[in-house]
């Protein structure tokens, strides 16, 4: 008798082809011994008839919408008449089935037709011409890792014997395979700037510092136009860009906040596109508060903590106090966010700052020495050292905000006498400090890592704001630096705070560029950080040789 | 300027006693070098006067009560002016706190009392005598690993800055210690029994064969009485016995299943009680299917799987073929098994059963050799093979339930020669043989592993019963098995089946009992071990040693 052949291939080895054989095919592993293929969530919009994202239509597709998909071949060899009466099924678990589907290059046209197999309520599909080699399908993901959803979904090829007409076959051989949906990634700071986003074009003060920094790192800048940002200039915190990857396919994908003001349509409508992925989360009711603004997302870069490598970094997220109840980003941000997994993230304490985003208190530069980066946090405490340092060298006259309108100015001795701003600032040391202990121990970091801003906030209603221009809120360009002018007091002709962050960062290799943001940002309480975004370069490490 | 010393004690070297020093005591980790602290859902009542279990009182407890619980001690050392400046507070992430209760022995009275101070809804307690030494808290879990639960809680200990009044109060020093709620274990046939249950004493024949049984196995038999199982006598399928464990304590809990027929409350009326816990699940709409019934529930013995161990075996669950929609068990009771973790579940194939449970087509008997245990499937191709050898010995004529009234009995050579009862044996081999394979490459088992006991089926509606008592489903207590009395052909005098099972397991040192139960269950879709229930040691091998 001769036995039929079934076999079902993937690119399991992750070289960018599909291997014809494998062992324990069904089995998905990570590290670089691992094995197992890759999928991408078919986010971005190839398809020009598409109304949303390609994988919103289940229709045919174009060839370059197929380029996003994984090859999946099923492999028939042996006389026709077996698999007449066994017929070959491809099929997918119930569980998997909402997460994915399978397009089937139909053949012997001349122009060949992909149409939808399996999918969502389509479990399984009988082979038509089995037995006279092989079949090529192409899959496509439909949903991102997330609460509930690993991401893994497998597929078979089964040999079914048919005996009764209301029962189901029963398979004689099954092949399985297993893909693993790409997570999305974030990109730190100290990866490679590739394209400046900037929400609004109303103050020329502002635009005019950005350009000079951008010119200095030679990168490219795209200022939203006024009926794209709808007077919404905050967008840092609309979008976060990240990319998801496969071993024969990479693309950018915006993440989409649930913050919903002018700039709510702007990824979906202007980011969106050929090979540029879109995906978004929000709450159940939609009611969201200024924690779950993307201001409130960042990721470190690679970290080593006690040994566990995050060669892809860690993700942080502001919230409250683990046991305090209070504004929080939603839990669909969240779930979404922790289910990717390789870049593990880390709730810190940001809900005592009024705005409570992460950008308002920390950053990460690169360095070429030590861990390749240090963490920058905002310091009330060395603010008071240089002011204290200031004022001992007879400088207690040195006035703060000169040539700003409208300002109430006062001096280094106004500032150092005012008890009520050193309580307030004594309460947002030891919130930072709670951080600083919480970040060493979770990203591995000594206190060699970090380097210490002068900054002072102001608190209203037990919450804080930064009480000048909050120079970690900076924009990370490589090597250069866009930090917030400080308008600090004035000695010797220069701002001093301006002159101690140049001492502390331009030893690194780093380059400071101070830009006016005061009335076009700060006194709306944000800084540079959030009227701008950054596309980045992807990781060169690929994600699925993380060891999770 | 006295350090005040604060200091969360966990048992996490899980020794049954609270050490003072760890490393890393934020971290759970598993495996014989692993670390932190164990809980478990107090879900017995010691209490009296609670209605349901322990943990769904809130109120004081019973020093029984107590001892399930596990202790963390706070120890607070240094000037009282201090603790009154900053104040010491024990807290739980809101994430973990309706998972949990805590309760704080208060000191300083003849009788101690013991107040719930975290748990649901209340997240943080300042404690009030800081800096006087340790404080004992007592611990219970509240819930069990499930959806969205790993199992984890952590707690901490804050000495905390109050700048504010509307202000939360700002961590200075924090220490961390983590819990794991302990999974609910099942216990394989290879795990000695303790005491059988009967569901219905209704038939003298069954229970006078259970009776000889017992008396072999020298184990204890608690028949169930009428008014308790309402005429319900698939005790089987209403009820599974588990264990919890802990360094400091382990009892039995019952899993109560979904199906709520006669015996639907004899778990929660007649087992749970002091040190004997109770859990239930339930879908949402109440709405069951035959897959439902705990006769679908069974549990492997240890196996080890291409290099990977499962020392408390993996669990099993009758599930459609993973393509097909169809009858399943509900997602509320599997997603508590997956949750557990330890026994990684199995879906195997059972929907081609009328009855569909998992019970009526495999078992695992101890064995002295190999893997310590065999696999017995129902196997058609066997139960041919030996009437066919009967036949050609010249016993065509030997004729199947002598004695049996009202039933159609018939000769091997009629059997033999029923096409359409070949064709449905051919289909149900098909079944039998896709969870073969599947087992042997899950449970890591080979040929010799696998003990086929003949058996044959008939289709009703593409669905399978047995056509005469189902020999696997069978009840086994140590080496003596309790196995349906199959009344085959009487060939010189002796059952040719139950001589043919005599010789596959008498070799093993296995001791067979068959047990009549024709009219009490077989007639009714059951046998043997549907009808029973038994309760079985827990492992020696504590589950935080799985590595998983």
């Amino acid at each position: 008798l001769a036995v039929p052949e079934v076999s079902l291939d993937v690119d399991w080895s992750r070289s960018g082809r599909v291997k014809s054989k494998g062992k324990d095919k069904a089995k998905w592993t990570w590290g670089p011994d691992g094995q197992g293929a890759v999928l991408l969530v078919n986010c971005d919009r190839d398809s020009p008839g598409a109304g949303g994202t390609d994988s919103g239509e289940a229709d045919i597709r174009t060839l370059a919408d197929l380029q996003d998909m994984s090859v999946m071949l099923l492999r028939t060899q042996g006389p026709s008449a077996i698999f007449a009466e066994y017929p070959v099924v491809l099929h997918v678990p119930e569980s998997d089935a909402d997460k994915v589907r399978v397009f089937h290059a139909a053949r012997g046209d001349a122009h060949p037709l992909y149409k939808p197999v399996l999918g969502p309520d389509k479990l399984s599909y009988v082979l038509e011409h089995a037995g006279q080699g092989d079949s090529t399908f192409y899959v496509e993901g439909l949903a991102f890792p997330d609460r509930g959803f690993t991401g893994l979904v497998t597929f078979s090829a089964s040999l079914l014997e048919e005996p009764h007409k209301d029962s189901p076959g029963t398979p004689i051989f099954t092949d399985t395979v297993v893909f693993r949906v790409a997570p999305w990634i974030m990109t730190p700071n100290t990866q490679q700037p590739l394209e400046v986003f900037q929400g609004s074009d109303s103050n020329e003060a502002f635009l005019e510092g950005l350009r000079a920094l951008l010119r200095k790192a030679n990168c490219k800048l795209t200022v939203c136009a006024e009926q794209d940002t709808r007077s919404d200039r905050w967008i840092q915190d609309e979008l976060e860009f990240g990319y998801v990857e496969a071993p024969h396919k990479s693309f950018p994908v915006v993440f989409d906040s649930p913050r919903n003001r002018g700039l709510k349509d702007f990824a979906f409508k202007k980011i969106l596109g050929p090979d540029f992925g879109y995906v978004t989360r929000e709450p159940p009711g939609k009611s969201v508060t200024s924690l779950d603004s993307f201001g409130n997302l960042d990721v470190s870069p690679p970290v080593t903590v006690r040994g566990k490598e995050y060669p892809l970094g860690r993700i942080l997220i502001g919230s409250p106090l683990p046991w305090a109840a209070g504004r929080r980003m939603c839990r669909a941000v969240r779930d979404f966010l922790f289910a990717q997994t390789v870049q593990a993230p880390l709730e810190v304490y940001s809900e005592w700052l009024s705005v409570g985003h992460v950008d308002e208190f920390l950053t990460f530069v690169p360095a070429l020495d030590r861990k390749g980066f240090r963490l920058l946090l905002a310091s009330p405490n060395a603010c008071y050292k240089l002011f204290t340092e200031k004022q001992q060298q007879g400088h207690g006259e040195a006035t703060q905000f000169i040539g700003l309108k409208g300002t109430e100015k006062k001096t280094i001795d106004e500032i150092l006498a005012d008890e009520s701003l050193r309580s307030d600032n004594r309460h947002v040391q030891r919130c930072i400090d709670w951080n600083r202990d919480l970040l060493k121990q979770e990203l591995g970091l000594s206190e060699q890592d970090i380097v210490d801003i002068p900054q002072l906030f102001i608190l209203t209603n037990s919450r804080a704001d930064a009480l000048f221009p909050d120079m970690v809120n900076m924009l990370v360009l490589g090597r250069h630096l866009g930090i917030p002018k400080p308008f600090g007091p004035v000695v010797g002709g220069r701002c001093c705070l301006e002159q101690r962050v140049r001492e502390l960062l331009e030893p690194l290799g780093l380059s400071c560029t101070f830009i006016d943001d005061f009335f076009s940002y700060h006194v709306l309480s944000g800084d540079v950080h959030c009227g701008t975004n950054v596309r980045r370069k992807p990781f060169a490490f690929k994600w699925w040789n993380v060891v999770p």
